[in-house]
C-alpha cells in the first residue's frame, strides 16, 4: 500500500511504566485551615497507594502487570495520520491522531479508571463512589469496576441522568448503580432537595455527595474516585503520549512541532503533552497547546489561584487557573470542558510558559468534528472537536508560511453518544457564548481572602 | 505479560484476496417471470462492476489497492481471547472473538460498503441510494460515501427515523441525505402515503423507494446499494474469516472446533464463516452456527423456496430459506435479525447441511449480553448477543464433555446506539417471542404457484 494511515504498537511494545511531571514541575501543596494537607488527611477518601503517587514526585513509575493487562484490553491505541484532513486544509502539515475513541467506554477515561479500579482493589476496598456529569467518567468507572470486581456507584447530575439516559444505560449494563443527584441516600444531597427539590443539580452537589457516601461508609471499605484535575489522574494517562512518542518514530518522524488536546480538568491534554512537555523543558521547540471553550476560558481567562476544586467547598484548596468555585457553565454541549479549574499540573505548566493555551467557539469546533468525520471517517465528540479546530489553524498557519510541520492532537473520544450537538449545529441551533470578564471578576471575589500560591 | 487477550495483525498482514464461496457452493440463478435473470438485466440498479462480481465463480478476487487502503482505516480487526468469559463459565474451552466494532460505524456493515461505494465510484456514479432500518447500514454507507466522495441517499423506515434519531444523526453528520419512508420524493412512497398517510414504514417500501430512486435518476448517475443477502457483500466480509485464521495461527491454535455467527441477511456470519466453510468441504471437522432468534427462524423454521427479497415483489426470485415475504417481524431489539429471507449462499450451505442453523429466544440473549459485558468489557450489540448466547451453550457444552474446544465468534458490532434494549432488559420488561408455525404458514401460501429451486 502507498499510504500508511495507522501506526499500531505491539502489546510487548505497550509503555511499561508512567511519566510523572510532578518530578519536573513543582506544584504548590492542597491546602486546609490547618495548612498543607498531609498524604494521610486522605485516608478515608482514598485508598493510601494511590495517595502516594498523588504525592509523588518520582519521575517514573512502573506499571503494574495487572494494569498492564487491563489497559491491554484495549491498547495501544492507534496514531493515524490524517492524509484527507491534510490535503481538506491543502496544508504542507503532516497532521497525526492518537485515537483513544477505540476504549470500549468510547474515550481516554478508561486509562485512569482501570488503573484507580485495580488499586483500590488492591487495597482491599470493595465499593468505588464517584461523580459524572455528562457521563463519560462514570461509564468508564464502571467499566473499570466490572472487570476488577467491585462495587461501583455514580452520583450523575440530575439534568444529564435526565436528558442523556444512553449513558446512565451503559453504567448499568455494566453493573454500577448510577442515581440522579441530589439524590435522597446522602446529606448533602437531601439538603439541596429540601431547599430545591427542582434543582437540575450541579457536579459540586454530585462530589459532595460521592465524597459523603465514600467516606461514611460504616465498614469503611468504599473510597471515592475522580477523573481528572489530580497529579495521579494526569500521570496514568501519560501512556497515550509515551505511546505516541514510539509510534511517531516508527513513521519516521524525527521532530514534532506543534502538540495539540483539548482541556476541560486537563487529564487527556496532559496524558499526550506530559512527555513532550519534558522534551520542551530539556530545549525541544514544540508548541504545545491546550484547548478550551470561550465559555469556559479558565487557563486563557482565570488567575491562577488557590480556590476548591468544588462548587460546595468540600476539597482543600488548589493551586490553579480557576474561573471561581461558583461558576455555572453555558449549556455548550462539550460537557467535559465545562470545569471552572484546571489540573494543577497543567496550570503551573501554563503559569511557567511551558504550554500555550487557546480559547475557541463552538461552532467553529463543530465545523471541524464535521470536516473530520468527511474526511478522517471517525466522528468526534464536542469536546475532541476542540483539540481539532486547534489543528486546523495551526495547519493553515503552517500552509501561510509554507512550512512542512508535524502536529499530534488527542483524538480524545467519539461522539456517537452526543450527536444531539451536531443535529443543533447542522439546523443552525447553536450558538458561540464569550464568558464576559465582569463575571469572572464577580465569581473571583469570593475566593479573595484565599492564600495565594 | 502472562496473558495475550488480544492478536493484532500488522497492515502488511491484511489479505489482499477475498474467498468466494460461490465457486464451491453452486446456487440457483435469480428467477424473472422471462426465467433467469442475465448480469445485463441488473444494469440500471448496479454498476456493472460489482454485478460481475455478484456473477463471478472466481474462488479468489484480488482485493484493489484503493479498497486495501479504505479498509484500513481501521482493519485488521482485532482477535481477542476470552479468558474472562471462560472463567465466568467454568469451561475448559478455548473462546476467540473478532472484534468488528472497532469501524468508525461500530460494526462490520464498513467491510461492504467502502467496496461497495468504492467501485460505483469508479464506474463513474455519481449517487448511491440504500435503505435502512435500525441505521446500521445507513450509516455505515454513509461513511464509505463521504470517504470517497458520493451523496448518499437513504430512505430510513419511517418507525426507525422517529424512535432512532441517533442513527440518524450519524447519517447526517457523514453528509448523507437520510429522509423517512415512505418519503414524498418516490412513486412508490407517494402510493403508500396515498392509502395509509400514518403508516410506520417497512423495509420493503424503503428498498422500493431505493431501487426507484436509482432507476429513475434523469442522469442515470444513481446506483443502488444492499447490505446483505447478495454474494459480492458476503465476498467482501470474507476479509474477517481470513484474518482471523492467521490470527488463530499466531495464538497457536491449529485447530477450531466450533464457529458462532448471528445471522439477519447473513453477512456477518458469512464474513466470519465462509473460509471455514472451505475448509469443512475439504474435510476438517467444524461445527459452524449462524444463529437466529425465535421471533424470526428463517434457517430453522422456513423452507428452501424461490421467494421476493422485498416485500413489495420488486426484485426477482430469489432461492433461499424464507418465511415469505409478506412476513411482519415481531418488535425484538435485535433490528438486523428481522430478515425474512437468507443469503442465497449461506441459505445453499445449510440446505447442503455444511452449517447448523440454531434459533434462540432474546431474553436468553441479553443474559449473555450483560454477562460479556462485565466480564469482556465491550456491551454488544442486540444482534450480536445472539451470537455471545450460542457461544456460552457451546462452551457449557465443552464443559459437560470436559472437551478443550476452540470456539470462535464473530463480535459484529457494538451495542451503544441501542441501549433501551438493555434497558427493557435489565427492567424486566422484556418478554419472548416464538413465531407460530400457523403465520409460517400462511405466509407461504402466497408464494404457493413460485418455481422451485
Amino acid at each position: 500500500m502507498t499510504k500508511t494511515r495507522k501506526i499500531v504498537l505491539s502489546e510487548k511494545e505497550m509503555p511499561r511504566q508512567w511519566y510523572n511531571l510532578a518530578a519536573d514541575i513543582k506544584v504548590p501543596p492542597f491546602m486546609s485551615p490547618d495548612g498543607a494537607v498531609p498524604p494521610e488527611a486522605w485516608a478515608p477518601v482514598f485508598p493510601m497507594n494511590i495517595v502516594e503517587q498523588e504525592y509523588s514526585t518520582q519521575r517514573w513509575i512502573d506499571i503494574p502487570e495487572g494494569i498492564l493487562e487491563l489497559l491491554n484490553r484495549w491498547r495501544p491505541s492507534p496514531l493515524h495520520r490524517a492524509y484527507d484532513l491534510e490535503q481538506a486544509i491543502g496544508t504542507p502539515a503532516r497532521i497525526y491522531y492518537k485515537n483513544e475513541s477505540l476504549s470500549p467506554a468510547g474515550s481516554h477515561k478508561p486509562n485512569t479508571a482501570v488503573a484507580q479500579a485495580w488499586y483500590n482493589k488492591q487495597f482491599g476496598i470493595k465499593r468505588m463512589t464517584t461523580e459524572t456529569g455528562a457521563g463519560q467518567w462514570g461509564s468508564a468507572l464502571a467499566y473499570a469496576c466490572s472487570l476488577v470486581g467491585l462495587e461501583c456507584k455514580v452520583y450523575m447530575v440530575r439534568i444529564s441522568f435526565d436528558q442523556k439516559p444512553f449513558r446512565k444505560l451503559m453504567m448499568q449494563t455494566w453493573g454500577a448503580n448510577c442515581v440522579a443527584s441530589p439524590s435522597n441516600e446522602t446529606q448533602a444531597g437531601r439538603a439541596v432537595l429540601a431547599k430545591t427539590p427542582d434543582t437540575p443539580g450541579s457536579l459540586g452537589i454530585a462530589i459532595s455527595e460521592a465524597i459523603e457516601a465514600a467516606v461514611t461508609d460504616p465498614k469503611g471499605e468504599s473510597r471515592y474516585s475522580l477523573g481528572s484535575v489530580l497529579n495521579h489522574v494526569m500521570m496514568h494517562q501519560t501512556i497515550i503520549g509515551l505511546e505516541a512518542k514510539k509510534q511517531l518514530e516508527i513513521a519516521g518522524e524525527k521532530k514534532v512541532n506543534v502538540i495539540i488536546g483539548c482541556a476541560g480538568g486537563g487529564s487527556n491534554f496532559a496524558g499526550l503533552a506530559f512527555p513532550f512537555v519534558y522534551d520542551k523543558m530539556h530545549g525541544a521547540d514544540i508548541d504545545i497547546i491546550p484547548v478550551e471553550p470561550t465559555s469556559c476560558p479558565t487557563l486563557t481567562k482565570g488567575p491562577y489561584v488557590y480556590d476548591h476544586g468544588d462548587t460546595a467547598k468540600m476539597t482543600p484548596l488548589v493551586a490553579m487557573f480557576s474561573l471561581g468555585h461558583s461558576f455555572i457553565p453555558a449549556p455548550i454541549h462539550a460537557g467535559g470542558l465545562r470545569y471552572h479549574g484546571m489540573a494543577p499540573l497543567v496550570s503551573k505548566a501554563a503559569k511557567e510558559g511551558l504550554i500555550s493555551p487557546m480559547a475557541l467557539h463552538q461552532i467553529e469546533c463543530y465545523e471541524a468534528g464535521i470536516l473530520f468525520s468527511k474526511t478522517e471517517g471517525i466522528i468526534p465528540a464536542p469536546e475532541t472537536t476542540h483539540a481539532i479546530a486547534a489543528v486546523i489553524r495551526e495547519a493553515k498557519k503552517a500552509k501561510e508560511e509554507g512550512k512542512e510541520k508535524v502536529i499530534l492532537f488527542n483524538f480524545s473520544g467519539h461522539g456517537l453518544m452526543d450527536l444531539t450537538g451536531y443535529d443543533k449545529f447542522l439546523t443552525g441551533q447553536l450558538q458561540n457564548y464569550e464568558l464576559p470578564d465582569s463575571v469572572i471578576a464577580d465569581n473571583l471575589k469570593e475566593i479573595e481572602g484565599y492564600p495565594k500560591p
